[in-house]
């Protein structure tokens, strides 16, 4: 299993992704699930992968050869990053035709999901959910965020928190917090998170950090996490049956 | 959808369920998920329902039927728990059968899942999911809860708040708030809440709500649990690159 997620907000873009992969329960393994494309000076591309290994991997080996030969169609020569969605959608489905009859045979599933975000120079920030399928959609305003993989148990805080306004760091908090609620409820998402962030306007990744269980700022934001929701839960109204010195 | 859990506490069990259900999204009724049989004085047992309506209702009405009728299996006259597991896991696979063949002419499933939880006289509480399958497993100290239906969204809270110390009532406000948590990210689960609460060898229901969106209690839950998290938020450690006064 694998859990990325990715948020737009009004100063830039958070990408986040867990590394763990695995083929049942018995074969686990680390790869990065974040993908950077710093292209020409006029764009920045982030790519997240979710679903079969070999697929993705495919995908994204294909993306590199693209634009190493100067294909057509590449990262670097699409006008719009709905043209890189609609690329990457494409690139998915050929694979994946190619691969589903073999796969099929032994009930392998072939499908792989993909989050692309990123900015063009004098155009706006862009962030899409590539589905399977080879069709996508947009974040937006009113849901800012995109996620791939196990995304249920990570989702309320989200819900809760993420809104256009919010600073790119809480945003990245916020993405740290989700990734860390999913990793102690599903062993199949694991360590080390990836985090990048892209400013508003700068065409760059401004920031990239892999983060451990033993990392000292991830570590202080598990323990600062915790003691927060115990205190909220503290201060939990009491029910009506409840002495105030129940508590 | 629907989400109910159930937690196994030291000091007794909590109960609770959303109360919504739907066939598609364009036609959503109310009904309990929560039946309540307190017995002879020696027993309380409560089941909760997910799944197939039609199933889910025929299940209860078999259990009511075979109690006023006292048939030789009934919620009244097993020794233990595990019994009663077993029986309403039969009952289950019976009415199943009985349908699954016209249902699955229309792609309809007629699954259902169940919690069952309570005590007999002189037994130890006990909890159980049982699954469509008639099979059942028990909540333990080390998990000290069950949940079907949409069990996702309303898992990290319950992961890190409950351990078999817990307060019924703290394990109360958790329960609420982990159906919170859901009712937000899905809207196939909603109002009313249910919850009950049975303290250890009481042998009956001792509090039982039932929560709207405007029920004091539960708006004033919702905002301070809002407050709690995003106080929780505001205090995460920074990232090296902040200034201290960023925030």
């Amino acid at each position: 299993m694998t859990y990325c997620l990715a948020v737009k907000v009004n100063d830039g873009l958070v990408f986040a992704s867990d590394s763990r992969t695995n083929a049942g329960v018995d074969y686990i393994n680390t790869y990065s699930k974040m993908h950077t494309f710093q292209l020409q000076e006029d764009r920045v591309i982030v790519v997240l992968s979710s679903g079969n290994l070999a697929t993705s991997q495919a995908v994204i080996n294909g993306l590199r050869r693209d634009l190493e030969e100067q294909s057509e169609i590449n990262l670097g020569s699409v006008d719009y990053l709905f043209d890189a969605a609609h690329y990457v959608g494409q690139l998915s489905q050929r694979i994946q035709q190619e691969h589903s009859p073999s796969l099929a045979r032994h009930s392998i599933n072939a499908e792989a999901s993909f989050i692309l975000g990123g900015q063009i120079r004098n155009r706006e920030l862009q962030l899409y959910l590539v589905y399977p399928e080879g069709n996508y959609i947009s974040a937006s305003d009113d849901t800012p965020f995109v996620q791939i993989g196990e995304t249920k148990y990570g989702k309320p805080i989200l819900d809760r928190v993420i809104r256009p306004t919010t600073t790119l760091e809480d945003t990245a908090r916020c993405a740290l917090v989700s990734l860390d609620s999913t990793m102690r409820s599903n062993i199949s998402v694991g360590p080390p998170i990836e985090l990048t962030i892209c400013k508003k306007d700068s065409l760059r990744i401004d920031q990239h950090l892999s983060l451990n269980y033993d990392t000292p700022l991830y570590r202080s934001l598990q323990k600062s996490w915790n003691d927060g929701i115990r205190r909220a839960f503290s201060r939990l109204p009491r029910f009506e049956w409840e002495s105030p010195s129940t508590k």
